[in-house]
């Protein structure tokens, strides 16, 4: 018997996906699955020809092209031609700011997964400020200050960012009811920050163990992931990044505020992908994640802000925490150990894969009950029996693309948006069946548990849950 | 046809092997092979009961005790109780100062693999300083002085320490050779701390790949690696050390020196296992290596140094740079992350090995061609074809005992000895056989190589050889 999925709606016009990479191919069958819309119409825009056989064995229009500053206000006027339908944009070295901008103005439905650059400047810009996601996001908020409204396009709605600005949503509800607390359902930025200080967080991690494994041993020179291998190494040179919340009473040596924008975050000058922090997950416990810079680190502190941005009265530290699976682990120290990038790129297939899951989740650290993880612990067996074509780690990517879609469709003139701007319950309502296990976990642990005996660290006890703690020595 | 083995001697008398891990297990079938001696007299001293039915099953005389500070007199006492055989320490846990005194008291030739103190010494130290393998070795070093001559004790004589002295003597010939000198082998310590001075060489790393790695992914809170797991645990754990050379002009913020001793070696307030170090080897190029403190880090630097100890005119700095195999280079960052040691401890066997080598060398820097690595770059493919019950890790560790054993047979009178107070040559014709290509590759590369590009480095680049840029950012 054939499974019946919901169809959230109509899509007009033409959906053109940049971008047929690990999460555009997953996304392809969700969108095929719950909308409808004129197949005839859907095209993908992918320079690389190794997926031409496959979007021509199944009959997806393909423009073999990379999109560049100089041409894609052509290719894209061209297939939008109709003034109408969706972008949806999973490509690396575009630029989401022009892309959306372009969308918006011919009134044609956007979105994306992270905030990319075009090519070359995440490694040919020499001003490390300038490589932050800070800056990167700053220019899309800009643009949304000045142009309030209109077509909507969201912005980095993938996994996290994306997803996990949900899950913090779900967390503080849990956390209200599991101290007592009858609250109602924030109903906007305000009430939501006000939730999360009234509840005495002082941050969040997005904790994050991919446990994901080939019976192969790694090959010597190839970078294996379970995503985007040029994204990730992209964004673990660029610098460390978090958003720094109103409770650290320290600051790092290495670390930079920014003097315009939000104000949220800083950065560390040291990059991402090889600097450690301790955190906890729910399979492995207490565990390093590497502190990569990532969009949901300043958004989320962005967004939780009480008082002015220069001076809050409240603000959580937030930021990535990520151990990747294995391979990638692996990966990073030899990159880093060589000084050179792996040539050969490699994104682990969900056939190859014979164990692990994607345990992607958030920390809210420092209230009364200490910590709460909240997350989804989707398995790569499960993702095979739920959508082709992607491993756990794409799964979680592509249904919030597919939540987000849905979001848009049904408040298609909400202007530019970030995830926590949307509504949350709606999008976990449609992401839902596509997460595996979704829970909350309380821990005892902190950053200061099961430090070294034997050596002295730069810790600080008044508070475990300072920065300066969960940053590894 | 079988293969016809040399026998290098007869040692009369019982022989006592302490110890049947990775080790003990791979060196008895070697003993077996190359010398006469009566079998009845060959008793294995292993507490770990898992090892009693391959003990029976091989008719070796089994004492399931472990050797403590109360009953070692005893137990020892009762098995050379004719006052002489050959004792083989191969076990953790046991002082290898007290079992070659008391070996020596008796008559018995003795023999370990690393200066190891009675159980509990590692971890139940406070201070640093007294943790140091400088500390252990130099009590060594001072019963040699206090005790000239005598029964041969053969202290810390496997792979490294061990073999690796000798690879430096072979590559400051061979170095020597290529630089168009003609020297003549030198004959005393004097000679050969001239000739490396001569050679312009500034230091050594003891710059070790192993690429050996079975199919299974490694499983979660299991420490997975090619040899003894506590035996790397406990030294990971050690701080960070080094022999420090005279060419250094930046000393470490987190760097000590000792009052006392040779004078040759300086510790760092950190564990190695997480100290990461720029070096080079063969089959990867660049790389990280683990500053792991080791015995031959102290006695290289020492037996090299030309002039007063404490003023020397001329010193190599040296040090350990060792990247294990990935499955231990996952244990170690799944262990700092988590701040608890793994219960289950797995070292990977011949047989479940499907791919790899143990390139184990010494890297000569510095000097008018560069540096110089040479070494021993054995498979475990090849090592299941030269001798059973070890992988290619554990070869390179027994066949050196074994040459330590056929040098002692040669020499029965010469005290307490370190590797580099053996005859190179003739140990190295000992062990040849079982290492595998043993090969010189000189190299171009230099730390400075390959740095960051986006962000500062402490480094200095008048000398690309300091061991500020050495130790990674
Ligand atoms: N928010 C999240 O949770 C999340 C998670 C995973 C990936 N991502 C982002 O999604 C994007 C896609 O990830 P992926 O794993 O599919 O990456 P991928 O590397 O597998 O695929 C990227 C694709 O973009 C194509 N591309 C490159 N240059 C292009 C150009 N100029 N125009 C059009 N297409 C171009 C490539 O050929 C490739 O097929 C990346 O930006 C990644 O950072 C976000
Ligand atoms: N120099 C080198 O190159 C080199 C290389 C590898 C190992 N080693 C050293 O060799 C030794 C053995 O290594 P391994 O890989 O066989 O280790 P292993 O852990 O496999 O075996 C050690 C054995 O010692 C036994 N043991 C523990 N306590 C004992 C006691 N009190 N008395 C007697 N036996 C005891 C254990 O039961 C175990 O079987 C270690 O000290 C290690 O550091 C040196």
């Amino acid at each position: 018997m054939a499974q019946e999925y919901p169809v959230y709606g109509r899509i007009d016009g033409p959906i053109v996906m940049i971008g047929f990479g690990s999460i555009g191919k997953g996304t392809w069958p969700l969108i095929e699955r719950h909308f409808e819309y004129d197949a005839d119409k859907f095209t993908v825009i992918e320079p690389d020809a190794r997926q031409a056989n496959f979007l021509k064995q199944h009959k997806i229009n393909h423009r073999q092209v990379a999109l560049t500053p100089e041409n894609y206000r052509d290719v894209l006027g061209e297939l939008f031609a109709e003034g109408k339908g969706f972008c949806v944009n999973l490509s690396v070295d575009t630029s989401s700011l022009d892309l959306m901008r372009f969308c918006r103005e011919m009134g044609v439905l956007y979105i994306d997964t992270v905030v990319e650059p075009w090519a070359g400047y995440y490694f040919e810009t020499t001003d490390n400020a300038a490589r932050t996601n800070y800056a990167l996001r700053q220019k899309v908020r800009d643009e949304k200050a000045s142009n309030p409204g209109g077509t909507t396009a969201v912005s980095c709605c993938g996994a996290n960012p994306g997803m996990v600005s949900w899950f913090v949503k779900e967390a503080l509800l849990t956390l209200a009811k599991d101290t007592g607390r009858d609250v109602d359902v924030p109903q906007d930025r305000a009430g939501w920050a006000g939730l999360m200080q009234n509840l005495g967080v002082k941050g969040v991690h997005i904790a994050e163990r991919d446990t994901q494994a080939r019976r192969q041993p790694r090959p010597r020179d190839v970078f294996v992931n379970t995503w985007s291998v040029e994204g990730f190494i992209a964004e673990g040179f660029q610098p460390a990044e978090l958003g720094w919340g109103t409770h650290e009473t320290w600051f790092p040596e290495n670390g930079h505020r920014h003097d315009t924008g939000c104000h949220a975050g800083i950065w560390l000058e040291r990059p991402g992908a090889i600097t450690r922090v301790h955190t906890w997950c729910p399979t492995p416990g207490p565990q390093f994640g590497f502190l990569v810079t990532h969009n949901e680190a300043i958004s989320i502190s962005d967004y939780y802000t009480v008082g002015d941005a220069a001076e809050p009265k409240f603000r959580p530290t937030c930021h990535y925490a990520y151990h990747p699976c294995d391979d990638a682990v692996l990966s990073l120290h030899e990159m880093f150990g060589s000084g050179t990038q792996q040539k050969v790129h490699h994104i682990l297939t969900e056939d190859e894969i014979v164990e692990g899951i994607d345990e992607l989740g958030v920390l809210l650290y420092g209230h009364e009950k200490n910590a709460l993880w909240y997350g989804s612990r989707l398995s790569n067996a499960e993702t095979r029996d739920l959508a082709p074509y992607q491993n756990a780690t794409g799964l979680q990517v592509t249904s919030a693309v597919l939540a987000g879609m849905v979001w848009a469709l049904e408040n298609p003139e909400a202007g530019i948006v970030e995830t926590d701007e949307m509504d949350h319950a709606r999008c976990l309502e449609v992401q839902r069946p596509y997460l595996g296990p979704v829970e909350a976990h309380y821990t005892d642990w902190t950053p200061l548990q099961d430090r070294w005996e034997h050596f002295p660290e730069d810790i600080d006890e008044s508070d475990p849950w300072l920065f300066r703690n969960v940053l590894a020595t």
